[in-house]
């Protein structure tokens, strides 16, 4: 067998003839284990469909790998192999994980900041619209994208999906047993490409808006299809898990140990470890996020300026999908103005956290963004890429808040830090002047004002500092000295920002 | 000695000379008892300075009263009197106190919906400005100010106050344990203009921003201090307690259990109850309202949706006094845009509380609103006065917020009901249409369109309910039938609110 080559995470694959009558996707164990000098990892293969089982292995080092199956069935037993690991191509970074324990960062070291979207169902769509979906993420910014294997039944949401994910019977019944692998290729193809663009697939594994079944299988179905998807999807070195949009309308149906158990199963089956975490509905319904097998936090709440808080709470990156979208459809998690979007996404950020973006404009044919992919028409898409500009210019380790929740006066404004860059974002506060938490000494300082909405970063007007008239609150004596060297001149209007950097 | 006649909730004041010498305020006790049949209400008298003593009652029943004081000392014993209570002129409602619970009244039964100013120290300003600042209350539409006995000391309050609230010794110092009854009687004088005008005083017995020694008096000076303003003020029908602003921020010398016996000095010395509650500073802080001396609920909390939270926390009228102001001053409670007081007010009242108005635009000379009064700049007023002309309008029992906090939608935009109108606030949403909270039958109803920013009342465009796509959540389907029998639609821009009226 010749010998291939891959790049460092990148995937290898190795596909085998075996049987294709009974039921494969159950009656056959097949794994597959990847080996480095004394280095071993298990792979659980899967069935592709018409007799091909397949292996998939994302290796995280350089150098000759070799692989062995073991399988029950003689077909896929004792196969052999290996393959050699070159390094990564530009643009390869490796896949995303924590770091700095509120941010993240490709394997490679470079920093990632998660900039979402949100594209349902993207995949389920006419494929001239997702070619449009990937033309307009090739023109954004956008480093993420939400995006669920299932179909989705809701409103604006009512066509059939281009293909089943399970495979129908003789009566047209789909059967929960049996994937259907054309469907799963599909989706696949479509990461793919995801990766290639440099966006992170954050990939949705259950949700509630049904109406074909997949949202009402077993917990035996269930657990075969997160381990099915794992052995998959496990090699993409982009996926990201999302074990549901909405947990909590499906906790009658799928118990809170159930949710837990998907988890497991993922991190049983992963050659590798994908971040891991489970987006809410209602807002008080948060999934314990501090739960070993979580990775980051993931919310939806319209609160932003609470951010710290959940940081606090969890301990872990907090990323906030959906602190309700741009558009004008009539639910009002989809409904907030652009500016109100781009000020949510810059209080979220400037508090130590990541935002998500959605885009829900009502159209006649109901093709929208969020859940259909195809155009955006809003204005808040181009702000965001604006942030995140301005974001991977400076920020190395990742933004630690100023004050924290109920700390005067980061309760009310949002200020954070990396290294030698600060950022003071005012959002609908206008003063008229600025001096708390800027540089206390003298050093060579370059101080810009951003314009957050009209993306403009031009330099700030130092003043002197201000020196309040002294205060007593309690024990502490407020004012009476200025807090920092000097002060910046403000022009008086909302949705601006100052930026601090050493020079 | 002559029968006066005063009217209904007016007050009754007699006079009396007693000894000048020693120190009356703390050698002399004095009190009078008024009686209407067998009713009899027990009035503390006050030192007026001079060798003078007061005692004030507000009447609360028409008729003949009788009245007789007791003293230690024998010039004040004994004497007595009467006078007769005719029914309030035109404009007199009497006190307001808490109404339907989470609302208040006047004594006559009409609604009271309090939208009030801040003009912390206004009566400590050359009488000019004082002047200026009762012209521009007699524009604006607001109905209650809040103001303090003490001057304040305080970033942009750095003159000193027109008069000293306690009396000097032969070496210029403050002795507390003499009030200046000069200074009482000139604050009494602005309290009965306000009267005049409508107007409710709000007034802050301590806080924490002095210079002069009004905050660090002994808790025995205090007490004192809290039994002298119930007796000079207790029978002014316009007179609200607010026991602080800024409690916690005085909480190192003034423990919590100082702050309850404050509240309890005002009960045993009012003849009349008033509306009574304390601010606070720290948004983690506020009192425990709970508490039974305290009426309502007061608080500083920029985070407005919160407001259903207060009510079925405290169970309590919720007044935020203090949700952030409009402005361009530094400090950053003080620099929100008109825009986004406004959207505060109406988030706040259509969630079932009530806001408070300040004003803190940078002047030259420190002359803002929010401290000293004087003149308007800014743009929220003329907004508030319109919200407060739609209250009155319509509300009679006080409005009831749509579901709670965090019940869908009514986290994301503001609904409230009374009676036979309902509002929806959509504020930074923009729906291009809605239906949720509309009457659910063919009912005669008159549907209006309200530009919050723009001060327009229009009809609203009815179009047929919507009925959307039914979808599962847990337990519950949504959808699938209209929760209406019709919508409005609407133009898809911030700051909306629908009005249905039952003709």
């Amino acid at each position: 067998m010749p010998t291939a080559t891959i790049e460092k995470w990148d995937f290898f694959e190795a596909s085998f003839e075996g049987p294709a009558t009974g039921n494969p996707f159950l009656e056959i164990s097949f794994e597959a284990v990847f080996s480095q000098a004394n280095r071993k990892i298990r792979v659980p293969g899967f069935y592709d469909g018409e007799g091909t089982y397949r292996v998939r292995f994302m290796p995280d080092a350089e150098g000759e790998w070799t692989w062995r199956t073991s399988s029950t069935t003689q077909a896929l037993d004792g196969k052999e192999g290996s393959f050699t690991v070159s390094a990564p191509s530009p643009g390869n970074h490796g896949p995303v994980s924590v770091s700095n324990r509120f941010h993240f960062a490709y394997a490679d070291g470079t920093p990632y900041f998660p900039f979402g979207t949100t594209c349902y169902a993207w995949t389920h769509q006419p494929l001239g619209m997702q070619q449009e979906t990937l033309a307009t993420l090739k023109q954004a910014r956008f480093n993420k994208i939400r995006m669920g294997v299932f179909p989705k039944d809701y409103p604006f949401n009512e066509n059939e999906p281009l293909k089943d994910i399970y495979t129908r019977d003789t009566e047209g019944r789909l059967d929960f047993d049996r994937p259907n692998p054309a469907a799963f290729r599909h989706f696949e193809s479509q990461i793919l490409r995801l990766r290639d663009m440099g966006i992170e697939a954050d990939v949705i594994v259950f949700h509630p808006y049904d109406r074909w079944g997949y949202a009402d299988m077993t917990a035996e179905q269930d657990f075969r299809y997160v381990a099915y998807l794992a052995a998959r999807l496990g090699a993409f070195r982009n996926v990201w898990w999302s074990l549901a949009n909405e947990y909590d309308f499906l906790l009658d149906t799928k118990p809170m140990s159930q949710w837990d158990r998907y988890f497991h199963i993922l991190e049983e089956n992963e050659a590798a470890p994908h971040l891991k975490s489970i987006h809410n509905g209602d807002q008080t319904m948060n999934f314990d996020h501090r739960k070993a097998w979580v990775s980051h936090v993931c919310i939806q709440n319209w609160d932003v300026k609470r951010t710290p808080e959940w940081r606090e709470q969890y301990g872990k990156p907090v990323v906030n999908d959906e602190p309700e979208y741009e558009g004008n459809i009539w639910p009002s998690w989809g409904n907030i103005t652009a500016e109100e979007l781009t000020h949510r996404f810059w209080v979220t950020v400037m508090r130590g956290g990541y935002a998500g973006h959605g885009e829900t404009y009502a159209d006649p044919d109901d093709l929208i963004w969020w859940a259909k992919g195809g155009k955006l028409h809003g204005e808040a898409w181009k702000r965001i890429g604006f942030l995140r500009d301005i974001l991977e210019e400076d920020v190395k380790n990742g933004l630690t808040p100023m004050g924290r929740n109920d700390t005067w006066p980061w309760s009310r404004i949002s200020g954070a830090r990396d290294g030698g860059v600060t950022y003071i974002y005012f959002g609908e506060h206008q003063p008229n002047q600025w001096t708390t938490g800027l540089p206390k000494d003298d050093g060579n300082y370059e101080v810009d004002l951003i314009d957050t909405w009209n993306m403009t970063v031009t330099p700030a007007k130092r003043i002197p500092p201000l020196v309040p008239h002294p205060t007593r609150h309690g024990a502490v004596v407020r004012g009476g000295k200025a807090d920092a060297a000097f002060g910046v001149e403000l022009p008086g209007k909302p949705y601006l920002a100052v930026r601090v950097r050493t020079i």
